[in-house]
């Protein structure tokens, strides 16, 4: 199957956890909107196509199917892409996970854009440094805690039985988390031993290697989820 | 199957969509947290059950099965509770559908939660205010709109071929949010006429309705989502 990627340009964003399971097979893919700009996914979201009608970017078109949502996205490629385990319990876990990876991930942005997407930063930097404070203390070492438990249950090495997407998407989290809040994760990382080693191992993997050094793999920038307002870290 | 749904006492809260549709198909479970209380709960936070590890609740057991995150336990339940058309590109519209009912969810939350969950709404309610209004003006007409448009796209009466857990769903959403912001809904409903009819039908649903003039189904209050701040609303 030869996959379709419809994604905003300028950014890794949600996009990249589809990405980076695509690029971690060699899967047959191409990122639509890097090709033919933003308006290729303005067709989509205005329902001039038939059958699901995603609310917002990424989605995934396979054939004749529509898929939105990163995490049924990546449910939806686990099986043929070989990204997850073959029981239905480690299936249902593993998107479980990915959806509290979700939930992280929409934690993350709205450190950063507390008020409203449409509003700038600058314009709720305020909100924004009193958000990050709490999140950084509260949220995110409750999440990293979880994760981490997570991989100790199932032996230390993977989040569930065998490599998956939930381990690719692991590592997005821990590289992004380590680019926008780089004190927050030196003060908590010796608490995270089994989420360090699995973002250190999924890095080698060769053809997620070969992608992190390509240009396909886009750098992190203040577009993006993940950004770096240094105010918006622990303080020095 | 007997199912037991675990959710914190006292609220309808995220817990509510999974309760629709086990009451909706009259399915034998039980809600141990109001037999049991919250401390249910606690023994499966703190990962001393085996198999897989809840974030949070809402969580479903389902015989030795532990599943968690309210679209994760509806896409398990849809086919034992025929609550979801058999095609398996409808089960994925469905599923994309119900997250984006979640992210909706996230939102309504952060309204007048905009700061920290940990916080109480007095302490963050300039913040709340603030967010709320762009929130009504921006994203509640745009999530509504493109409920609308799948509802006008499937025919009119349901969000996918048939009734299903999604149309619970979109009628928890509408009754939730017409409780929290009466006055926006007021002004947006002229615009949502699949909506709101979709709304009616459900709520008379035979055991819907049942449900609904139950004492299982507890009232909307200021400790759930969906929360009536009258300052968050429109203005008169």
């Amino acid at each position: 199957m030869h996959y379709q990627l419809y994604y905003w340009t300028g950014i890794q964003g949600r996009g990249e956890f589809v990405r980076l399971a695509l690029e971690d097979v060699g899967a047959s893919y191409e990122d639509v909107a890097r090709v033919e700009g933003d308006g290729a996914i303005a067709r989509f979201l205005d329902g001039s196509h038939e059958g699901a009608l995603p609310f917002a970017p990424p989605f995934l078109k396979a054939g004749r199917r529509v898929i939105a949502q990163v995490a049924n996205i990546l449910q939806y490629l686990g099986p043929p892409l070989d990204l997850v385990p073959d029981s239905e319990s480690q299936r249902l876990y593993a998107h479980q996970l990915q959806l509290t990876v979700s939930d992280l991930v929409a934690e993350v942005h709205d450190c950063h854009h507390p008020i409203a997407s449409s509003l700038y930063y600058a314009d709720q930097r305020t909100e924004a440094f009193r958000r990050a404070a709490n999140w950084r203390e509260h949220r995110l070492p409750r999440f990293l805690g979880y994760f981490e438990q997570v991989l100790e249950r199932a032996g230390g090495r993977h989040a569930l039985r065998e490599h998956s997407y939930v381990d690719l998407s692991l590592f997005q989290l821990m590289v992004g988390l380590g680019y926008a809040f780089p004190r927050a994760m030196q003060r908590l990382e010796p608490g995270l031993p089994c989420l360090r080693a699995l973002a250190a191992r999924v890095a080698e993997r060769p053809r997620i290697g070969a992608y992190l050094r390509s240009p396909r793999r886009l750098a992190f920038n203040e577009d993006g989820i993940f950004r770096h307002y240094p105010e918006l870290d622990d303080s020095r």
